[in-house]
Formats: structure tokens, C-alpha cells, sequence
């Protein structure tokens, strides 16, 4: 489809490409758009540009960074022995703004899925374990997501890293903080079931 | 509050802007457009600059133009002898798409309200009586919305106008068509009753 030529029907074409923001939305943002002062169309046209140009990968962990490496890979208050593999950035922000971590990450950027041919030289494996490799390492958290290919991409990650002496555990999946029992889906129960401790 | 030198950050500042978007969505589509082939991210900015550069006023209705008159006030198949008032774009759009009328319209870009100061003075109230006066028009159709406001600006402008040699009429407002009388808000349903007409 050529790009329309009437500049609403292009503003309004590009914002429908965005997730989650159908046609009706996108007519909604561009109209929203121009009755704003002219100063907001052109910043928000500088931050895009600037953060596509501006942004790249950490060579380290894979997070975006615009320096070499990422804020958390180039603090000195973080324990360099703990990994925590994600698969996407977003992950590694919700952790980040958890607030609990203090190891740093490593980001796959993808799960392994052989429906979408996407197999191991696709993500960031190789240079996770060549960070691995490195000897500093101690324990790798897998924190890909609940669903088969998250699941299969675990348990992938796990059987590589078995030869070498380092802990490998999954994060805790179960009933959500503040969540009662009679609103949870069947999957999460029976998961914490199964990943019940011991207090007693 | 400063714009963030984070570029990242910044995008996410910039997009939150954007009605019904928080921070969350925000911060989404930012990772969206970091994730995408660098064309979309210019593209999209080439299109608000675009369309914020080259976007004005049609000089008779007042709907967004490129050119001094917009697409409706400069087709040759339109009645000139009949105007639907608006009170913005976006509804003149829905009228058009609906695809029925064939007079042109006038986009007042607000409704009176005296609570925010907007008096007849700040809406484009004075550049539809001078149209008006130009003698070709017969009819009026007021089109503002069923809201205090907007029912306030037509009983006003069917005041202005009730000197003049014009039909003023007021769209029909009532239960949407495929709507079933069960789900209607009571309000509409008054609306619908009053507004009944004789088949028989």
C-alpha cells in the first residue's frame, strides 16, 4: 500500500501501525495532534528520532542502552555473579522497578519457537554464555515467560549451562500477591501447588 | 517538569502526552518503535512534522486543509445552499463517512461554555453569520452535540440566524438504529419520544 498522500491520512496510516491503536484510535491522536500548540508535533518527532538514533544494545546484557553499556551493567553497586535472562526489555524493566535485584541481566531478545523458526542463533544465547564463560558467574535466574516456548527456552538455557558450575534456577510462578484463591486461573493454582515450600 | 535526557525516557514523556495514553501503554509503544526497522520511527516522524507544517484551516468551513479550501468546500458536486454546523472536525468526518449528506459544512471548534470562558467570540461563530449573509445559503442544520453545551450552542446560533431568510433545522437525535429499546439510556428514550414523528 503506497503511503497516502493527504498528510492527516499519512499521520494518521503511521500511528495505526503502532500495537493496540486500531484506526478509530489513530484518527483520534492525529486530530488530538494538530489542535496541539506546534511545539508537541515537533518534539514528539525529535524523541523518535533521537531515540532511534541514539539507542542501541548493551554489548554486555542487551539492554537498551545509549552508552556502551546499560545503566545496571555499568553500576558498581551490582553483584556481577548473578544473572537474571530475560526475554524481553520490558522484563527486565518490571524486575528493575521491583526493586528486589541486585545481579544483572542478560536479554534474549526473543524465546525459542521452531514454528517461527526461530532457534538458538536467533537470540542472544551464544553471548550469554560467553558472559558465562567468563568465570565470574555463580547463578543464572531464568525469568522467560509461563508459556511453551518460554518454558521450552528454560529448560534449553538450563541443559547448556549444566556443564559448568553454576546454579541455574527458575523464578517462582504461583498466586499473585493480594490475589485470592477463587479469582486465579486453574494453571496458576496448580503451579503453586507444585511449587509449594516448606514453612513448617 | 524538564523534558528527561534519557532518550528513551523522553519518548515515553513525549507519547504520554497523547490522550488515553499512560505510561504504561506509553512505555509499550516506545519498545515497539525501538524494536522496529528504523524507517518506521522516521516515518512516523516525517508525518507529524508533515503534518503539522502543512495542515491549516479550510478558509470557509474551517475543517483541517491542505489547500486554502478543504475537500468538501472545493468539490463542484456539493450544495452550497445547505451547512451543517459542527462542533469540531472529527464530526464532520463521521457525517462524512456516513456518506448521506451533500451540503457543505462549518466547524466551529468548540461549544459555548461560559464556565470556561468560551464565549461566541472564541468559536468560529462570526465567520458562519458572514457566510451566511454571502445569500446562498437556505438551510442550516445545527449538528452540535446533546450536551448542555452543545445544545446551548445551537439554541444560540438558531437565535443569530432566526433574522435571516435561513431554515434552521437540529439533527434528530433518538435510538441508534439496531439499537434495541432495552439497552437505551432513559435519557435518549425521552429524546426519542419527543421527537416522535406521524407515519399514519
Amino acid at each position: 500500500m503506497p503511503a497516502p498522500k493527504d498528510p492527516i491520512e499519512r499521520l494518521v496510516a503511521e500511528l495505526s501501525k503502532l500495537p493496540g491503536i486500531g484506526r478509530k484510535t489513530a484518527t483520534r491522536l492525529a486530530f488530538h495532534i494538530l489542535k496541539e500548540e506546534a511545539e508537541y508535533a515537533g518534539a514528539l518527532a525529535r524523541a523518535l528520532t533521537e531515540a532511534k538514533e541514539r539507542v542501541g544494545f548493551c554489548e554486555k546484557c542487551f539492554n537498551y542502552a545509549v552508552d556502551p553499556l546499560c545503566p545496571v551493567c555499568s553500576s558498581a553497586k551490582r553483584d556481577p555473579a548473578i544473572i537474571c535472562v530475560v526475554e524481553q526489555v520490558p522484563d527486565l524493566m518490571a524486575l528493575e522497578s521491583a526493586g528486589g535485584f541486585r545481579g544483572l541481566y542478560h536479554v534474549l531478545h526473543g524465546v525459542l519457537s521452531p514454528l517461527d523458526s526461530v532457534g538458538p542463533e536467533k537470540l542472544r544465547i551464544a553471548e550469554l554464555m560467553r558472559r558465562l564463560d567468563s568465570g565470574e558467574v555463580r547463578e543464572v535466574i531464568l525469568a522467560t515467560g509461563t508459556g511453551v516456548e518460554g518454558e521450552a527456552t528454560a529448560l534449553y538455557l538450563a541443559e547448556e549451562i549444566r556443564s559448568r558450575d553454576i546454579a541455574v534456577s527458575r523464578i517462582a510462578y504461583g498466586v499473585p500477591i493480594g490475589g485470592e484463591l477463587e479469582y486465579i486461573d486453574r494453571a496458576t493454582l496448580t503451579r503453586a501447588l507444585e511449587g509449594r515450600t516448606r514453612i513448617g
